[in-house]
C-alpha cells in the first residue's frame, strides 16, 4: 500500500494533511484558499473577521478539575464565538472548486483521497510557547485546581464525494482512512502533553452533526479520559486478583458466547454482555494491540473489508413501516491505550460503536436517570442486538452478493 | 402544615399515595379505573392486553455489571412492551374525570393535590418475594455477573392542574411537594435492597418527555450509581487528605466565590466551578443534611420559596430573536446520601439542575467525546452561566414583584 502523505500548513496556520492512494492523483490547483487571511486560532492578538467585522480573540482553553466527580472538564469558551455558517451549497470539506472563488472551505486544493486537519473551533489546543503543564488554583482555593486544555483537534474527511458513506467506501480507500487513522495516532501520541488519542466518527443530525460529507474527528486528549480510566481501574483489579488480562479475557468469552456478531481472519465483532446502548456494537483484533500502530498490513486489509460490511449491516437494523432501511445515526470510535501511563499495558485496541436510536422514529433521551446519576438503563437486551444484527448483516451480505 | 398522606392500591396491585395539602379537600368520587384490570406489574403470569389482544408477560429486570466501566446497567427489556400511548386528549396524569369512561388514566379520584404512584413501566422492580440478593453468571462465564435491578420506580405528579408550572407554584403548594420527596425517600430507604433515593424532574420534549402535565420520578436504586460513588470516592480521598468534608467544603467555597447566584435563610444556589452543561445549577442547604428526611419545617419552608423564584430565573435564560423567553428544558434532581453505606457521612444533600440547551434552537449533543469517552467539553464558562442566572433571577423579581 502506498498512501502518499503530503503535510501543508493553511493560512492561518493549521497543519494539514493529505493522504493520497490513486496512482494518477495530481494535489490539483490550489484556490486562492490558501491565502485568505482567517484568524489564527494559535494566536493571542484579536482578529477582525474579514466577514463581519466582528473581533474574534480566541484564548487557549482551560480543564477544570471536578472534585465532586474527578473528572477534568474542558473549557472552550472560544468556540462559542463561531461565527463559520456555511450557505448550503457551499461544504467546507469538499475540495477546492476550481476557478472558484469561494473562500470558506478547509481544503485548499481541488482534489483529494483523505485528508486531516486541526479543527478551526478546537476544544483543545494551546498557544506556541505555552506552559501547559503548570496547574493553578483560581482565587487562591485549593479546591479549584484548571490546566490548560492542551490536546489537539483534528478533522478527517474520508472522501473527497460529498455523498459519499464509510458502508460502501471501496476496500482502497477504506485502507487509507485505516493507514491514517494509524499515522495520526503515531503523529498525536508524540506531541508533548498528549496522552490519548481518540479517531471517531459522529454521523446523522441526531447526534449533533450538521455537515452531511463523510468526515470524523482525532482527539489528542491531555488527559486519560474518564471511559478509559474505568477500564483501566478495572483492569488493575483484575489484574491482582487474576494475573491476568481483563480486555484479552473479555474477548475471548464474547468470542465464545451468544453475542458474537461478526468474525474474520483477524477481528471480531459483538454486542458487549453489559451493552447501555440501544444498539452497541465493538470490534476487537484477535492479536492484543495498545494501539492503531502496531495493526498489521494484513490486519489493517482485513479491517477494511470487513468495517464497511457491518456498517451495511447496521444501515438496515431499523426499517421504516414500508420496509426502508433507516440510516443508524452513530458514534463509532477507537478506544487505545494512554501513553505515558503506568498502566498503558492494560488496554487493548478496541472500536466502539453505538446509536442512540431505540426505534424508527425513537430516540434514547439521557435524562435524570443517565445524566444526572450515570444510571444506565437499556429497554432491550444485548443478546436481542445481536440476534438482529446477525440477521441484518446477512441480508446486506446477500444485497452485496447480487450487486452488478 | 397538615398534609395528608392517603394511601391505596390501583387494580394493577400498584401503590399509590395522595399528598393533600388544602383544607376543603375531599378525595371525590372515584371512576371505574381503580377496578379496570390492567397487567399487573408484579405477577409473573401472562397478562392479555384489553384493548390490543397482545400477549404481555412482564419479567423482573435484571441488572448486568460492565466489566470494562464498573458500573452496573439495568436491562428492562419488558418496558419494549409499553404499549400504552395515550389519546392526546386524555392525559393519563389528570385527576379522573367525574362520570367520564376514559380508562387509561393513572389516579381513581377526581381531585388530588399531589399524587405519587408506582410507575406502570418501570426500570427497577422486582416480583413478590423474589430472591433480590443473589448474584449469578451467565453461562457460567465468571466475567459476567448478573443480579436483579430490584429498586422501584415511582411517579409524582406536582399538581391535578394540567398545564400547571413548577416555576409558578403555590408556595403552600411546593410545601406539598417538598413534604412528599421527604415522605417518600424515607419509606423507600426501608425497603429491602433499596440503598439511594433520586426524586427528579425532567422537563421538555428536548429530554424526551412526552406528558406536558407537571410531574417528576423518584427512583430507589438497588445499587450506589455511578456518580455518588464518584462523589464518594472522591470525598474519601479528601476525608483521609485533610479530615474534612468535600462537600461541604465545596459549598463553602462557592458560597464566597463569584458563581454564588442566590442565597436565602437556609438555602444557597450557585454554578458549580467546573459545571460541565451548558446551564448548571447546584441548590445546596447551609446546614449539612444527608438527605430530605431530615430537612426541617423552616428550612423546607425556605426553599419552597426559593426553588420556584430560581426556576422563574432560569425560564429566562435563553430568549428568542424578539426578546420573549424560551422555557428550559431541564433535568433537577436531588442528590442524597445512600444508606447502609460505610460512606453514607460523606454525601450531602443538594439538588443539581442542568440543562441542554446550549442558545436559542441549539442543543448541546452528547457525541463521541462525551458519550464515547466520558471527556466533557463546556463551550461557556461557570462564571458566564452565573452571570446570566443572577441577571435573569432579577428580571424574574421584578415582573413577581408588579404582578397584580
Amino acid at each position: 500500500m502506498a498512501v502518499r502523505v503530503t503535510p501543508t500548513r493553511l493560512a492561518d496556520g493549521r497543519e494539514l494533511f493529505y493522504f493520497d492512494d490513486s496512482p494518477a492523483y495530481a494535489s490539483g490547483a490550489k484556490t486562492r484558499r490558501l491565502d485568505d487571511p482567517r484568524p489564527l486560532v494559535d494566536r493571542a492578538e484579536p482578529f477582525v473577521d474579514r466577514q463581519t467585522g466582528q473581533t474574534l480573540n480566541p484564548s487557549p482553553p482551560e480543564m477544570r478539575f471536578d472534585n465532586l466527580t474527578g473528572e477534568w472538564i474542558s473549557m472552550a469558551s472560544s468556540r462559542m464565538e463561531r461565527t463559520f455558517e456555511p450557505a448550503a451549497d457551499s461544504c467546507p470539506l469538499c475540495p477546492a472548486h476550481p476557478g472558484g472563488d469561494y473562500q470558506d472551505g478547509e481544503i485548499p486544493d481541488t482534489d483529494y483521497d483523505v485528508v486531516v486537519f486541526e479543527n478551526r473551533f478546537p476544544s483543545y489546543w494551546r498557544l506556541p510557547g505555552q506552559d501547559i503543564h503548570t496547574e493553578h488554583h483560581p482565587g487562591g482555593e485549593e479546591l479549584w485546581r484548571q490546566r490548560p486544555a492542551a490536546g489537539r483537534c483534528e478533522v478527517i474527511c474520508f472522501s473527497p464525494d460529498h455523498t459519499g458513506q464509510m458502508a460502501t467506501m471501496p476496500t482502497t480507500r477504506m485502507r487509507t482512512i485505516i493507514d491514517a487513522w494509524a499515522d495520526r495516532t503515531r503523529a498525536l501520541q508524540q506531541i508533548d502533553g498528549i496522552v490519548q488519542v481518540y479517531p471517531f466518527e459522529n454521523r446523522g443530525a441526531e447526534v449533533g452533526v450538521t455537515l452531511p460529507h463523510p468526515h470524523g474527528q482525532i482527539y489528542g486528549f491531555p488527559n486519560v479520559t474518564p471511559r478509559t480510566a474505568a477500564m483501566l481501574h478495572q483492569a488493575a483489579a483484575y489484574e491482582r486478583a487474576t494475573g491476568r488480562h481483563l480486555l484479552a479475557d473479555t474477548v475471548a468469552a464474547e468470542a465464545a458466547g451468544p453475542r458474537l456478531v461478526a468474525e474474520s481472519a483477524h477481528w471480531l465483532a459483538y454486542v458487549p454482555y453489559a451493552a447501555r446502548w440501544p444498539v452497541e456494537m465493538h470490534l476487537a483484533p484477535r492479536r492484543d494491540h495498545l494501539d492503531l500502530t502496531t495493526v498489521t498490513t494484513e490486519e489493517r486489509a482485513d479491517l477494511a473489508q470487513l468495517y464497511p460490511r457491518l456498517l451495511r449491516g447496521l444501515d438496515r437494523f431499523f426499517v421504516d413501516p414500508d420496509g426502508h432501511p433507516i440510516a443508524l445515526p452513530y458514534v463509532s470510535g477507537w478506544h487505545q491505550a494512554p501513553v505515558d501511563s503506568p498502566a498503558r499495558h492494560l488496554g487493548r485496541l478496541h472500536l466502539q460503536l453505538f446509536s442512540i436510536r431505540r426505534a424508527p422514529g425513537k430516540l434514547k433521551y439521557l435524562a435524570g436517570s443517565e445524566s444526572g446519576m450515570g444510571a444506565w438503563v437499556n429497554d432491550t437486551t444485548p443478546e436481542r442486538i445481536a440476534d438482529r444484527l446477525r440477521a441484518v448483516l446477512k441480508q446486506a451480505d446477500d444485497l452485496t452478493a447480487v450487486a452488478p
